[in-house]
């Protein structure tokens, strides 16, 4: 006989599918009411399997989705986070099917948030369905919180969570929003890159010049932040903001060794994003690089004439965002204050600059030794036939160190995203096979994680 | 009695300003029908005052206004040439009156094109009238030819000229498309810089890519081009480019100790833009670094995530608009392929860079020992009671060049702008008495050029 996930896939995805038709983005104030529009649609599915005292809590921006189901005081209590909100899609006219009429190709589901968060965070509702009907319901109590925040900072969730400690008390939580190396090597991600995000603005003369009268006597705002930006590396891929690296965590050779035991090919990386060549720090491997190293990126860069065709101007003001990945133990509000210290500091005389913070989030490493990534670990290793290998991700999932702080909360981030998914770019998909393998992955965890605590 | 010109100033302006109403913007495809309507209105202000063979030459592109008055072939024949296409006028939000929705306002006609080049085009229309009524007609043969894609590298009108030498026939070049030094101070340009523009994209990763996934172990674009555009000027603000300076036309010091004869001053200058502080290549003056230096400057950027909030994104492209002011002895064609050489070189392995050059133009230095050139000097000694100063200018009308070389004609530079008309930019203005003392000054040019050469 078929298994209850097996008999009723089809409309998992097709529900999942409706949700991403929501296009909940909430960098952009226009979506403001479509990300409502997700965040009601998710309460709803939560009500339909089962869940109690499903509510949204308004917050000074997006709701928070909340529900429970409490079976036994005495028993202990999973609280589980994702987000409904999703990245902006620009540039749409890089995607080869609209990010918000989702599609189902090649086993992938094509669509903004496919796999960041909401496919991630729907394998959890479906889960639960999963539980309530072959099991007869869930083996601990769980509590679930859904922001609509996180793509632009979680600020109001930090205001929430604090002012909520008694409603959110837990014995771990729970987290789909990061990957495994792929989905024959399962992984468990067990540290995070923290993050410092700025916008900057360089502003030269006080309105736009003409480039033939001006051009070679005043401060050009682009050519100057071009040097200022330019200056933040040294040869060696060294970021040169003065005491940058004094708190980075060094790890030990033994360290290192196990690290790169994890399946990787520079060859193989190269190739799937179309590079002929590739650099970064000197001194550390590509894997090391992109978890156990800080950096510092443009994001986005922007001023003077972008139009079509030539226009002789010298812009008034030239524009960039920057932000850095942080590792233990650097911290947020340091980092924010050495880079506004810093880039200030480089302007040369007769610009200004404005350095303006948008959003930080602490780097974080979490325990492999605990009931629940052993539980995590266990389940997937029932699903994939494989034991997870241990990974420190290179992106920041910044409430997770704050979770800890606020709450006293370990995590596990039982995630099943791939590399390859394209999230944050055009075209971001989530494979079916990854969707149905966290639905099916989850309620081992829970049945795990219960037993192993009544213990 | 009030001259013909006092009497009518008030029909003159609103005339200017019924043609600034078209949006005339020769670099954006979606104004094409607005230049040819721009067209239409000034071919028809030319029949209105007496000229004939009027008519709209086709091109590829944007038409040629062609009109002329032959009153007798064997006296001399002054060719007039202007555009009536404009710049674009984003970024829109920056102007305190749309523009093209005209104002007069303290004394100035705010309107983009008010100055370049409609204000000044329309001075010959109305000094054609002017001449025709008070004189009874021209004093010599005219024929003017305005294009419609002056700030589009004027293709066509090459075309055009080199396949109408006879129509075009004349003894000298007349245009009003430069400026003066100051309302009480006339000047005559007799320099112009060149220019080579092109536009530069720099591909990173096929797709754009998550900066915590990624970031540290890919070239991000951005900041690779970045660094490519910094390198360009070297500490003391010299271009880098190798064998950039080789012809430049180094002036002496007589030359020299001339030029820095004529009024400024680095505090005005200042203040005039908003800037506490000034640079430019070591060892120039300001008028210097203008005028017959050559300058590299970024006209635009852009690249990964532009909108509100943060993404954090490592974008697939970044672009930027780059040009150079040419002084003689550089030809644009030998710095377009200096430039574009040396721009792929200085690529890091990785990543791939495409230079696309948009247009060029020659520099050129114009004679001030001409009959042409004492003619419009006596005419704005006449009507501003002071010689006019002759002055090397920082801008480019790569025209001027190819008149010299298709038409073996000099040019004289007859212009009546200033540089604080902020053309190019928001809030272009043209101030009215600008523009009733040319429509002043030209009939006494022809007067005392015809007088002249019939001597």
């Amino acid at each position: 006989m078929a298994s209850y996930l097996a008999s009723n896939q089809e409309r998992f995805l097709t529900e999942l599918i409706d949700w991403l038709c929501i296009p909940s983005v909430s960098a952009d104030p226009k979506f403001q009411a479509d990300v409502r529009k997700a965040a009601d649609y998710l309460a709803d599915r939560l009500r339909e399997v089962g869940l109690e005292n499903v509510e949204l809590c308004e917050t000074a921006g997006n709701p928070i989705v909340y529900a429970d189901k409490i079976i036994d005081p005495s028993l202990p209590t999973v609280l589980v986070y994702g987000h409904y909100d999703v990245q902006p899609a620009d540039p749409y006219e890089l995607w080869d099917s609209p990010p918000f009429e989702p599609v189902i190709k090649d086993g992938n589901i094509y669509a903004r948030g496919a796999c960041d968060d909401k496919g991630q965070v729907y394998m959890h509702v479906k889960a639960f369905e999963v539980m309530m009907q072959e099991d007869g319901g869930v083996p601990c109590n769980v509590k679930v919180m859904f922001e609509g925040e996180e793509e632009i900072g979680s600020n109001n969730l930090g205001i929430f969570v604090k002012a909520n400690k008694e409603k959110l008390a837990a014995d771990v939580i729970l987290i789909s929003d990061t990957g495994i190396l792929a989905n024959d090597t399962p992984s468990i991600e067990v540290g995070l890159r923290g993050l410092s995000y700025h916008e900057v603005e360089v502003t030269g003369p006080n309105r736009d010049l003409h480039s033939g009268l001006y051009g070679g006597a005043v401060p050009n705002p682009i050519n100057v932040l071009c040097k200022m930006i330019a200056s933040l590396h040294d040869e060696n891929n060294h970021i040169t903001i003065p005491a940058f690296y004094n708190n980075v965590a060094e790890l030990s050779a033994e360290e290192r060794a196990e690290m790169a035991k994890a399946p990787h090919s520079d060859e193989e990386f190269k190739k799937s994003i179309g590079l002929s060549n590739i650099y970064g720090e000197k001194g550390y491997s590509t894997m090391e690089r992109t978890s156990i190293r800080p950096t510092l990126d443009v994001n986005g860069i922007w001023g003077g004439y972008t139009g079509e065709g030539a226009k002789t101007v010298i812009a008034s003001k030239a524009y960039a965002k920057i932000s850095m990945r942080l590792v233990p133990h650097q911290t947020s509000d340091e980092i924010t204050a050495l880079f506004q210290q810093h880039f200030e500091s480089i302007a040369p005389s007769g610009v200004q600059v404005k350095v303006t913070p948008h959003h930080g989030g602490e780097p974080v490493v979490t325990p492999t030794d605990s009931v629940a990534y052993r539980a995590a670990a266990d389940a997937m290793e029932t699903t994939f036939g494989k034991r997870p290998i241990p990974t420190r991700g290179g992106g920041s999932i910044p409430i997770v160190a704050m979770f800890k702080t606020e709450l006293g909360l370990d995590t596990v981030l039982l995630g099943f995203g791939l590399d390859s998914d394209a999230i944050h770019s055009p075209n971001e998909h989530y494979g079916v096979f990854n969707f149905l393998k966290g639905i099916e992955t989850i309620p081992h965890f829970y049945r795990n994680y219960a037993a192993a605590m009544q213990k």
